[in-house]
């Protein structure tokens, strides 16, 4: 799309908002602006590329798979050399509109998040040096970096920044959920608006708002009743070191919620169901009925987007000097 | 593309290739025939679903990466619990112009070969029984299912067909060499040409012919000269139990060789002029000279085709009663 016809679309877009439902909690997602087209590209094979990780076979489309959800569905994911993962995969749908990265937040935005797994020991397990080094090995990334950055070389800034771009185009608009709100009072039926009242009436929107429906803020898990889980993970408190955030974690958004189980931190919520019915108990005290229960989940699952189209991107060839991966070396 | 105008795209090529380089040894790959959509858009999702392994975290894709030549670039793959793989795994690109499937050929097509990795426990490490329940347990799927087959149940034999039917369509037309070959004399370089003529007179096509350049026949590692490697694989006398098809494996197809690194069924041959070194050594008691070497290397490189194009599928997410995945159980 033109930076035109862009701005056109948005101008469209905002303009049905107020003629629909604006006063919301939640709002709809806007469709996502590509600014930048070879950026954007050169960003989705590195997102497919496992020659970003020492194995050669984990890519951040390994954990965060876009034909599903942008999640694995594992309750924690699977790591170099089958390490288990201390937490859950969130979802990489729409994580540009959260307030910070990871389930703690200890990344500012999608481009420091970026850099973290490829060297993780538990996840790709690469170096950012050899990641580089295999990087400017392969001669059409050497000039889809130039196409995309201009001269200069290849650094883990760029890489980044590229990952980043690209995952900021994966937003997922047009759920039905959000054509409701646009205007559309036959997009959702009895069921899922009732559903949707009950959610609000409950006071769910308190941490679940804005365009992702949550993702904006830091709330502790177990506010009436604590969460019981064998996972070891203390939130936010990791990052601000303070006692009040122990517990504490982003609020996960709830777009696309239907794809992206299992739920919770440590994943130990297999069904909408499950996960409905312990927010509920443990966040606002409250006990739905089976009828009640179902009704949100319903509701829940409207907000299922239009999922990321692109052709399957094919990636650059090594060249003879590329380091080998080495998936079963210490 | 309609069956009538696929014939007349059909007898357009037969026509093509009579007017050009009919009696070389290698011939063009003839574009892909998708006969039922529904069944191959159903098999690509079933390539594309980690939830046929024990994990769910082990598709078809992740060895046979349609992002990379339909390979895993890797010596031998990485299996459930981070398995070493015995063997190489083949490009699934053009596999349906194979005699038979596997390196020892123990399928007899790609049906048959489907069923096996899904069900190894060094590989996606599931039972057949298990998939098929998980499958019935996605309405979409069951829907799917029923729209490619017509009434009746979600069966392996109907699992496999539709990965088979995928499968089929994943031949790679147009690389320079058919270009070549249908009249278009510009499309190789000099050096190219030469290369093929070194290929040609070397003895090369006796055993890397047809459309795929190999894959109809089963021959002898080190013909000439033994091989030497700490690979156990017997090859064919797995199949046979012949003593005479010791150390005789399926011709790899040269066809795409430039993206399906490294090379041979133990992937000891990380790059091209390796391989092309090595083959000539053993395979025919050549020792090429650099600017040979050199020279077949880039006729190979002309044998990259169109990969394949298509939109990354969405899998149909899973119901409350999907069995869930069991990564770290054992």
């Amino acid at each position: 799309m033109s930076a035109k016809l862009f701005a056109v679309a948005c101008l469209a877009f905002a303009a049905s908002i107020t003629h629909a439902q604006s006063n919301e909690p939640i709002q709809p997602i806007r469709p996502p602006a590509v600014i930048k087209p070879a950026l954007v590209e050169l960003g989705k094979k590195l997102f497919f590329d496992p020659r970003l990780s020492k194995s050669g076979f984990i890519s951040c489309n390994s954990c965060h798979n876009l034909s599903m959800g942008g999640s694995d569905n594992l309750a924690t994911s699977i790591g170099h050399n089958w390490h288990k993962g201390p937490i859950n995969a969130p979802t990489v749908l729409n994580s540009s509109l959260n307030v910070a990265q990871f389930w703690d937040g200890r990344a500012k935005d999608l481009q420091e998040q970026a850099a973290g797994p490829i060297a993780n020991p538990g996840e790709m397990a690469f170096t950012h040096e050899l990641a580089i080094e295999t990087l400017i090995s392969i001669p059409q990334y050497v000039t889809e970096f130039q196409q995309a950055f201009g001269p200069g070389p290849v650094t883990m800034g760029r890489v980044t920044e590229a990952i980043a771009a690209f995952e900021e185009t994966l937003v997922t608009p047009n759920s039905r959920f959000d054509k409701w709100l646009l205007g559309d009072t036959n997009a959702l039926t009895t069921d899922e608006l009732e559903g949707y009242r009950i959610f609000k009436s409950s006071g769910c929107t308190a941490c679940h708002n804005g365009q992702a429906a949550g993702g904006a803020s830091f709330r502790k898990m177990g506010v009436v009743e604590p969460y019981r889980t064998s996972n070891p993970a203390e939130g936010r408190m990791a990052v601000t070191g303070r006692d009040a955030d122990r517990f504490s974690f982003k609020v996960p958004t709830l777009r696309n919620v239907e794809l992206t189980y299992p739920y919770f931190h440590d994943g130990a919520a297999a069904t909408l169901a499950e996960a409905v019915d312990v927010m509920a108990r443990i966040q606002i005290g409250k006990q739905y009925s089976p009828a009640e229960n179902a009704r949100v989940v319903a509701f829940l699952k409207t907000l299922t987007g239009d999922q990321p189209q692109f052709l399957l991107p094919q990636l650059p060839p090594s060249s003879d000097k590329t380091p080998r991966p080495a998936p079963f070396k210490n």
